[in-house]
């Protein structure tokens, strides 16, 4: 299992003005707590920073590198801001965050993947947009591993994001998530599957609840990274649980140590 | 999704002496309660009366139909408790909990079965104890629903229990419960699959997450009934959030119904 702590993002209310007045204590500091309550890639995104982002995106890999020892998931859409981030890469290998299956993005960013060797998320879309069906993803998948492959990545450090669509605007996206996530785990058993939860409780009340049972309901089908925040100590907790019930945890040995520790609650 | 509520059991603290005084207040508003919270099913145990069981479970079965008009699931192992306690059943169809595929337990209840056109819950066991792995969980299933459907119970009124075995004894054991389970909706669609929950979490910290996560990861394998307690509002949350993130709530209904009239947490 591999947690990416989501938490130092500027599309965060708290985060865009420390980051505005580069405020390196509390950067750092979330930085740490991440690490400490289980991240083990550091996700940082200054996305919203439109005429900033190249070099906020080189001042939040230092800082956050200057804070902990685990590796970065360079979060950007755009092929500037990515290199900016690897650029500045000392902790391990990178995590590239993201590359799609659209033209344009994919020759921007595959380079850099193959320049700094980084692992890579691949979210399921193309040119035609976010696919809706079990079916309109798995042809996309098939294509990214094909091409990804084909120009020199590793499986094993592929990504695949199946992109959850709210269940509020239609009962069918949660179960077209998990098909796509069993068929990855079925014919790519290398590659690897992760997500973001909360789009899936969109429009909903109680969303926790919702991103909570998604989280273990992804997870049993074969899920094995999370981009989340991992100071939720309910959601680390079923984490943990959902491990051990899988036969994932040795003697539950992890679920032990976390409960030990106050990792969750 | 088919909730019986699990409370009225003489195995419980706070349940025997209230059962043992004949408190008829007690045990009907304790009825009352698990129906509003969502038991479609409740179902009634005094089986640790050993010497007073079929007295004790003919007064359970009437005090409760006086409370409450859904149907109940007689729960003991005993055929004299199992035939005091559905002779007196008015409310709908009853439930047998439980036959097995022991050959003296198989024949003396099922004729009961049969006689009172009862649901039953069949524990996957059989002379040689509880199976450890799914492929014997499975050996006895076929069994079971090849008797019990020879025998004249049609397959939508069969509930398989694979019977959970503690993680904390072997790390496969949630495995092989959800590989069963996934056998029982692909095999036999029309029969259902049951089970109570809190053995899986035995001799582990905070078993309420473990059992919790493990009730969202076999329903999102095919289970489709649990024995639990219904006035346990986060367990509900989930059953209602797995069910609408399963696409078994049109448009969310369920979810947004329980959630306005306070049933979850």
């Amino acid at each position: 299992m591999l947690i990416i702590g989501e938490l130092i993002n500027t599309s965060r209310k708290a985060i865009r003005p420390a980051v505005e007045r580069k405020d390196t204590a509390f950067i750092q500091d979330l930085a740490q707590r991440q690490v400490e309550a289980g991240a083990h890639y550091v996700d940082v995104n200054c996305g919203t920073l439109v005429h900033d982002e190249v070099q906020t995106m080189e001042w939040l890999v230092d800082t956050v590198q200057e804070a902990v020892s685990q590796p970065l998931c360079i979060d950007t859409p755009r092929a500037e801001a990515m290199e900016a981030g690897l650029a500045g890469v000392k902790n391990g290998q990178p995590m590239v965050n993201s590359i799609t299956a659209e033209k344009e993005r994919y020759a921007r960013i595959l380079p850099l993947v193959l320049k700094y060797k980084a692992k890579v998320v691949a979210l399921c879309m193309d040119d035609k947009g976010v696919p809706a069906s079990a079916e309109e993803r798995i042809t996309i998948i098939r294509r990214l591993v094909t091409d990804l492959t084909a120009d020199g990545v590793p499986e094993d450090d592929i990504y695949l994001d199946p992109l959850i669509t709210p269940i509020s605007t239609g009962d069918h996206y949660g179960q077209a998530v998990l098909e796509t996530v069993r068929f990855i785990r079925r014919e790519y058993p290398r590659v690897h599957a992760v997500c973001g939860l909360s789009n899936i409780s969109y429009g909903l009340p109680n969303r926790k609840i919702l991103n909570r049972a998604f989280m273990i309901q992804t997870m049993a089908a074969g899920m094995d990274a999370y981009i989340l925040d991992p100071l939720d100590k309910a959601m680390m907790g079923f984490v943990y649980a959902s491990q051990a019930l899988l036969g994932q945890d040795s003697y539950c040995g992890q679920y032990l140590s976390a409960h030990r520790s106050g990792l969750f609650e």
